[in-house]
């Protein structure tokens, strides 16, 4: 049996979901004759460990008491109860005690360090523990689009690092693009829908609904982050399209992608509330968008919130594609990739599916982590 | 620069785009750290070597020489000419020598020994190097699609063997299934489109086309084989059915599939020839598919050739599924699978994209090839 053991940075959504996945799949990894051995859980203010991180583990019944205490979203590591043999860690301490475990069991073990948070602080620990011969799987996208310097230190050994759930949750889009990269077919473009709510809202104007009421019916169903804004902003598809074009070579960072947003900055949170907006500023915006959907029908195109990416530009935002086009039959909230390439020319290579949610984004992290098994030594 | 020793066999039209990608490939490679080593390529007859296998490699000139001279079919790779260094075994001879290279490379580096040829021999050389500690890449289907005693003996080391390219060609459906299985994200069923041929036929049958015109075309477009009856027949959509059957788990052989022909026994080719067929046969078969595809439609149904699997059945055949499913969007000759798991329950996880085509098949074996480099000491 091949211990992989690792360390997981961030209990929220996805990183609690994982805990679960790890703990729910032992019996299938055993017979693959692989175990997880969970040597470290951190959150934004500690950390907690087994007493001896070089053989032993935090327990199955410990990963789902992190699971079951920390959905308090005001709960800390450090308040575990019942913490039995493992340690905890709390501020400076944490992250020095991170440290000094990567330090131990990076060139030994090949650690996998797992960032499963949505800061972006935890790009300085990892770019630290590449050096100490770690293994880096990232749900986080924060890491993978801030400076080009800490983007090269994270690619510098590039067997080491995996992080598909950065774009597209599970969906198997970085995996594919890099096998395509590797057998030498040249990329000519990338285009894809990777909000699920910009698909959805797109979907709805495409029936004839306005904006304003697809985006309030979105929010209903909890497809929107808590301010709709922050979707309509562009802001998380742009990050997407960042890692995408890096991966395609790209020297490029977040202030040089067209981002279009879909509501004007006089409408932004820093003049008006959610409620506000919701009530009097998006309505205004419904004609505008509802007249370039009729005006693409006409031409047998729908309106669609993609990115695009080639050798000379990445852009996000709306753009009027072919009705019969993968992205233009698109429907609802799923995602949807379409790589254009020398070998899949005219007809794209597609990948569409569900692109959000905490347990597909999670077993996009867990196959990733298998993956890297045959650097563990 | 890590080498990666790799023994084609198969100098089809695969196998020789194969070697093209790799001699073209060179820098893209280089730029990663690996170079890729041939020390072995076979034909059905006889295998070409460098004079010292453990060091030395055949020259990317002899690798083009190959490509030349093996379009013509009846070139031995024993007749080429100016073989300099190299040598070159004749008949048992040859598979000999090449248990002698891999028992002499296995261990040591890994050997990957890929098999692009469509032969059902190869498997007894692929069952006895998987104990000598080689790597397998397959893009031939034959023989993970034998015996259950040779497919569990080919698996018997997972992470070792790579088949992209044996289902879909180039596109990542294996990949991608493995990565859903390895999540532990359980597969409800698979429904795909897996033949480019049968794809472009059920295109043009929702066009309102007779059966025979389709075939016709398809055929003069060079889409079908020289019988078109091997596409019809549906075995080559039903070894790809068991391929995705059997990485779910299913314990079963070829003859517990369900396969429907196109076309009944006494218009197959012991009876009559292909003008025979073509000219007088099938189009006595135009009224029963067109009536089929028109009762369809009237329930928003098309039709599609199919392989449908879950844990009760492994199916191949025409199957009326929604017009506005992936699969009932699907025009013309692209492959599209449709794999429904937990996470992908009611819209299902898909690929979609050229699923033919020599260029993307070997595209895939390299990208399988660079895969396993993992492994390699």
């Amino acid at each position: 049996m091949k211990a992989i053991p690792l360390l997981l940075m961030g209990c929220g959504g996805v990183g609690r979901q994982l805990l679960r996945h790890i703990a729910s799949c032992r019996s299938l990894h055993a017979k693959q004759g692989i175990h997880l051995r969970v040597v470290g859980i951190a959150d934004s203010r500690s950390l907690v460990v087994p007493s001896n991180v070089s053989t032993g583990e935090l327990s199955d019944e410990l990963l789902s008491e992190v699971c079951r205490l920390k959905s308090d979203s005001g709960f800390s590591l450090s308040d575990l109860p019942g913490l039995g043999e493992s340690r905890a860690y709390l501020g400076a301490e944490s992250t020095s005690k991170m440290m000094e475990i990567a330090a131990l069991l990076g060139k030994s073990t090949g650690l996998v360090v797992v960032d499963c948070s949505a800061s972006s602080e935890t790009v300085n620990i990892l770019t630290q523990v590449v050096d100490l011969g770690c293994c880096i799987v990232l749900a986080n996208k924060k890491p993978l689009t801030s400076s080009l310097e800490s983007y090269d230190k994270l690619m510098s050994f590039p067997r080491r690092i995996r992080h598909e759930s950065t774009v597209g949750a599970g969906l198997p889009v970085i995996v594919s693009l890099n096998r395509v990269i590797s057998s030498g077919d040249p990329v000519n473009h990338i285009t894809g829908s990777l909000s699920g709510t910009l698909g959805y809202v797109m979907s709805g104007i495409e029936d004839g609904k306005p904006l304003s009421e697809v985006v309030k019916a979105a929010k209903s169903l909890g497809y929107t982050e808590p301010d709709p804004r922050d979707d309509l902003s562009g802001m998380d598809v742009a990050r997407k399209a960042l890692i995408l074009a890096r991966l395609l070579g790209r020297r490029i960072t977040m202030d040089s992608i067209e981002v279009e947003s879909l509501y004007p900055p006089e409408m932004g949170p820093d003049v008006m509330s959610v409620e506000e907006f919701l009530s009097k500023g998006i309505v205004l915006l419904d004609k505008k968008i509802q007249e370039r959907a009729a005006s693409a029908s006409t031409f047998a195109m729908v309106l669609r919130y993609v990115c695009v990416i080639d050798q000379n530009k990445c852009k996000v935002g709306i753009r009027e594609v072919p009705k019969s086009s993968p992205l233009g039959r698109l429907r609802g909230s799923d995602n949807l990739v379409e790589i254009y390439t020398r070998c899949y020319n005219t007809e794209p290579l597609v990948i569409q599916g569900a692109g959000a949610g905490n347990d597909t984004t999670a077993a996009g992290v867990l196959a990733d982590i298998l993956d890297v098994q045959d650097l563990i030594p």
